[in-house]
């Protein structure tokens, strides 16, 4: 189950954090690493801080996008120490780590730390059903990459030991729902429920409440069909519609 | 009473872990740190992999001895992350962690971790009334030293904001338990109870077991008047205690 769990580092800076988290991973019993940007999986350093996790390194994938690196994982997991408007929800590691496992047991989840400076961007969190903040001191909050990584895995390592708690939920991969939000955005832009200056807003609460839910397959289709409906209402279907209504007809 | 916990690193091999080091104590709320061996804290990478912990850096203190750095500690904890007759009673962190806050209410606490390529030798362990070993992949159980000291800190810190449990006992200086353990072993020795061939099996035994029940002042002080009295008894002592026993005398 922990090798279903990737862990995507979104433009690290240093090499030798790559090699840091890779080793973390292998101690961990985790070996699924993604990087978004430019690969320094060979470099000295990285290699270096690796010392015996080469493998993890040598098998980790490169994608130019945080959407493409998460493609396939039913859950996508954030980490942030900041706090603000898109990162309220957070939870504390040892909160996160049983729904991490869970998840695991059924599909792919992803485990995302951002750059070393400013962290995941608020664009980075909307992909994210879940975010989670290390409980630190209020003095210096902010750890080190490999450092909050090697603490989200052995939170997790240690939730994979327990017994599942029961919720068995399967959900979607990630890019499905990501279509499903590319249509809710246009169909709810169309029907002018979101504001043209500022559409993200009331999607990322949308985003948040089915996050958690958790959407299974199913689930995507139900809602997917929903805003196709929506989609087609507002282009001309209305009119379609209130004539079939008037004949006493079934609408599509 | 996170400020009474002291992380004492023994002949740290890699600056930039030093460094590392700091930033984890400063993010979990620690500020003292001591090296046993070279002080390594004004290199390159040590400051900067602290980044804004610098100031714990600068007040490092430096020991030549490990016995020297827990001198003023009531409670002496170690890490290891390999098995053996000296480490079989070892504990995950999460188990360690409100022992050592509770002593910390009361005294000075020392958590010691060991040099990068192997880790603390039997001889450092002696000092150590509490072990700590870090779950982890069968595979790799080899972590990092600042990422074990980070997960160490992690645990401290979350058992920190706990209520206490109650258990109050303030544990005497570690040199004071030392100094017993010197005169214990010493008498021990003199009336043959110590294989003079390897006499620190048993004595780790009752390391172990002291250690395990904490000593407080008043406890060292009735120890150390034990063993005291048993070298007056080997040195000549007995015949003078037999002397006074024929004629009714008691006895000292």
């Amino acid at each position: 189950m922990l090798e279903n769990i990737r862990t995507v580092l979104v433009r690290p800076r240093g090499s030798g954090n790559i090699g840091s988290v890779a080793r973390a991973m292998k101690n961990m019993g985790m070996n699924d690493l993604a990087i978004v940007g430019r690969a320094r999986t060979k470099s000295f350093w990285a290699r270096a801080m690796a010392v015996h996790a080469g493998d993890v390194l040598a098998n980790t994938q490169i994608f130019t996008s945080l959407r493409g690196a998460i493609a396939d994982c039913g859950l996508a997991v954030g980490t942030t120490c900041r706090e603000g408007l898109y990162r309220s929800h957070s939870l504390p590691p040892r909160q996160v780590a049983p729904k991490i496992t869970e998840a695991a047991r059924s599909g792919k989840v992803a485990l995302i730390f951002g750059p070393e400076d400013h962290g995941l961007s608020n664009q980075d969190l909307q992909h994210c059903q879940m975010l989670i903040t290390i409980p630190a001191s209020s003095e210096y909050a902010s750890l080190n990459v490999a450092q909050a990584a090697m603490i989200c895995f052995y939170e997790i390592f240690l939730a994979s030991r327990e017994e599942s708690s029961g919720e068995q939920i399967v959900r979607a991969p990630a890019e499905a729902v990501e279509q499903l939000f590319d249509r809710m955005r246009r169909s709810l832009l169309n029907i002018g429920f979101l504001d043209p200056q500022n559409p993200d807003h009331l999607l990322l609460a949308l985003r948040r409440i089915l996050g958690r839910a958790g959407l299974e397959e199913k689930d995507v289709r139900i809602f997917s069909g929903l805003f196709r409906q929506l989609e087609w209402y507002a282009n001309g279907g209305r009119e379609i519609a209130e004539e079939k209504r008037k004949k006493g007809l079934q609408i599509r």
